[in-house]
């Protein structure tokens, strides 16, 4: 089967300096994009947050590697760690005391990633979860470049912007209809071309809209 | 041509903390993968491990790295590089001294990485090997999904999950002629050992064969 | 459109220890090579440089990162940032007080990364540019190896400098004698033509002549 490829941006809301598990996540956008078996890029648009894969299980796991992190690249400035001397601190300032220390911790860490999927999910290890790691003080809203590679199901089509797909054409009753039917079997609406969050969204809408029509 | 794809897990075992030079492993996998020209991406299933690259020659390069790493995290706890504040210890300590440091070890490198396969070989600098490098002190058994995007040779297939090694014995008519028919099937072909080193055996029995005719 | 790959290796000067923004030149390459959407990516072909993502408005972001990863990886040696023990030395040191540093500080940042190309562009965020870090304190010529796999323009063609097709006429000695030889050749042999069809003719050829001796 030919390969095929994938592009779509998906948003973040961090609770700031933390982690945000964004596994689940990934794991539906490979079953929405219909990507059997493939490879999957992750680009994280931002130079003060990364992407890491670590341990999923021991919250305190995450609490240790983020107070690490922090030691590791301390606010307060920074001297060599053979202990010759003295504390140097950050030219860049303005942004905020936690904004150099958090394009440092970026470059020491993942910005970019690839992955394989296999049987339409990411290829981890048991313990493995892939997090999305803001560094800043205040929560932020990121974005990621997800992109696939690989063989996708039959009708399934090149998806690059797939803002939509859907006309909400009034008065089409049977094909509203059937949108929202295909909600329960997610499998269907992937199928059908349908993506990113705005789906849920508009498929409240049509759902509305289907529903004033046929009250009419 | 058109691209396919090729997935497979390999295991390798470790003699705990430290390098496992993967290189001619990995070249190998390739060579039975069949992969002329394309991607090849690594991860590493595991939380407490890294796979990295650096120099192939001087081995103390290798030593240097590893106590540089375990200064950087040590098991005895860190405090901020500024020198200011107390030793801070590790909340998850449940797995062993080491096992914490090895996540934030694992956290400070890399668990994924993207190559490219130029004539059947993995694109590398003189001087670069991959390794996979252990963090926890006891050897352990470490699985590496291989991912190879690219061109394959001729009727190779898509060849998630295989195995090999298909000898061509002198003589061996019903041998070969099998071989010849598994063309004709290639998912046999992939599962009889794809192409890898049946190639040179291949070559060395075609010459056999045509030397053997011209000489009738 | 089916997929099509492009791989080629660049050249960048560096002027010592510090940053060269290289995405004007990546995203030259894109165009040049006909990618208009997929997959990019990049090997740095050396131990004591890396591949970053990072600022590209202020300056002193990349004074501050450059300050930064020079003490934590000083060229005194180091010592446990928990503060115990003594300053260690390194021992690998005949390349020059610089050169440890530099594997160490490469091992910490990437050396390879992958990134999504979009309408003929890479796609990043705002604020986020490519660097090439130089960690050794002089100028060095530098090698990355550039790897896009996706949809090309139409009549641009697959750029790995192969292509051709042996035939292995049956009763042609000579020519099978030279493909032998260029087993011990790989370069040539790739040049020549890639295995990959050639494949096809040897397994018709073989089964051709094993056809012919177990007729004998």
């Amino acid at each position: 089967m030919a390969l095929q490829q994938s592009l779509q941006h998906i948003e973040i809301n961090t609770n700031g300096e933390g982690f945000t598990n964004i596994t689940a996540k990934l794991n539906d956008w490979v079953a929405s994009s219909g990507m059997i078996e493939g490879l999957i890029n992750l680009t994280l648009l931002h130079t003060s947050a990364s992407l890491t894969i670590n341990e999923n299980a021991d919250p305190r796991v995450l609490k240790d590697l983020s107070a690490f992190l922090k030691a590791l690249v301390p606010e307060e400035g920074f001297k060599p760690i053979s202990g010759h001397g003295a504390v140097r601190p950050y030219c860049h300032a303005e942004e905020g005391p936690d904004d150099m220390p958090a394009h440092i911790r970026t470059a020491l860490t993942c910005t970019t990633m690839s992955l394989s999927i296999q049987a339409e999910r990411i290829v981890l290890g048991t313990w493995q979860a892939i997090y999305l790691w803001e560094h800043r003080s205040v929560p932020h809203l990121r974005k990621i470049a997800i992109h696939a590679i690989g063989e996708m199901k039959g009708n399934q089509k090149h998806q690059f912007k797939t803002e939509t797909s859907t006309i909400l054409a009034k008065g089409n009753g049977q094909k509203l209809n059937e949108m929202v039917q295909d909600r329960h079997n997610p499998k269907a609406w992937a199928e059908d071309g349908g993506v990113a969050t705005d789906i849920d969204l508009m498929v409240d809408r049509l759902h509305e809209l289907s529903g004033g029509e046929n009250n009419q």
